[in-house]
């Protein structure tokens, strides 16, 4: 992505602690005392601005959402959408996305969401994708037993590498879809990525991948 | 497949009962005797005029090679293959490929093929695709513990079931093509509908699913 650095930004983010919560290990095990409410917790892993997750905070109000974003550039626009649509289930997390067990505890989060990650095409690189085992491990860490991790990307080469990757670290996948746009799935929320994307014609690949019980 | 009657095929298979094996449970757990060696066991299910499986048998002379398929119109073509191409490497079944875990013993077979199988796209026709889990039950109890089922198709939505299908069932994928024609692989072996399809410019998906430990 490329970021347009924000001064201010960092600024404008410690002022909205209840929204950006600015020491997230402090609500291990206990997210929902920072929504002040019981409900369902989904996470996304690299939010961006935040068009994903708003409008999928939007589309269902009974969830809490918290979005993941290193980028605080970047995860501002995340904060002024929610701001402006004065949403009430979303919070952010202003850190690279590894400290995610950190973030949270064992089997607390019942579906993650994965968008057009960084493909990492050389072999060399394969330890770096988001799909990798290591990365897994943290993700089924973090997931209830048969919680759902949702993943899209527009990268063929990194979808074949991921469904292998899920299949081979016991994952059950689920509502694959080999071209999103042309496919009956509804509700579908589009992140800016995958606006541009599709727009060209490309292929947008999805599937979602359960953790084993 | 369009199927032109043949009525002198009847007789023609007859008389090659060393290729076109007459009572092929006779062999089950001893395929071995049927091409007078030991080597590798690998089965295709449905094999047409014979493309695949002659050029299979021709690029892998150390494997012994048996194709299923139940249309003596067809699968006579494919015994003319053999004996123009003098492969000794390759025996026929000339039944219906229900009859799989009749002709082969349990953990008798390295690896099956599945190629270009009726996608039979309805729903309620869901039980007939011949990945649905009642013949991938089979599929596993032909197979090695370990043993691979190669798999190819054109047809979208039933790959995307097929991947579904081999997770649930506990298979474990490997080697994922989303577009085999525009990929690294070596060595593909097309056969008569994949020469005709990819030729229109469509994709070709592949996967191997390996049965389980």
């Amino acid at each position: 992505m490329r970021v347009r650095h924000k001064p201010w930004a960092k600024g404008k983010l410690d002022r909205y602690p209840d929204i950006v919560i600015p020491v997230p290990k402090d609500y291990s095990g206990e997210w929902h005392d920072a929504f002040h409410r019981e409900a369902p917790l989904h996470v996304e892993i690299g939010s961006g601005k935040g068009q994903f997750i708003t409008g999928m905070a939007s589309l269902y109000p009974d969830i809490n959402f918290v979005g993941i974003e290193m980028h605080e550039s970047v995860i501002v626009t995340a904060l002024e959408k929610c701001l402006d649509q004065q949403l009430d289930n979303v919070r952010l997390i202003n850190e690279d996305a590894r400290g995610l067990t950190e973030f949270f505890a064992e089997d607390e989060v019942d579906a993650l969401y994965l968008n057009f990650c960084d493909p990492w095409p050389k072999s060399r690189h394969e330890k770096r994708r988001l799909t990798y085992s290591t990365f897994l491990a943290q993700y089924e860490y973090v997931l209830k037993k048969g919680g759902v991790l949702n993943f899209k990307t527009d990268n063929q080469g990194l979808f074949e590498y991921s469904l292998e990757s899920f299949s081979k670290y016991g994952f059950t996948l689920q509502n694959i879809s080999l071209d999103l746009h042309h496919s009956q799935m509804k509700n579908n929320v589009v992140t800016e990525y995958e606006e541009k994307f599709a727009e060209k014609g490309q292929r947008i690949y999805r599937c979602e991948a359960i953790a084993s019980e």
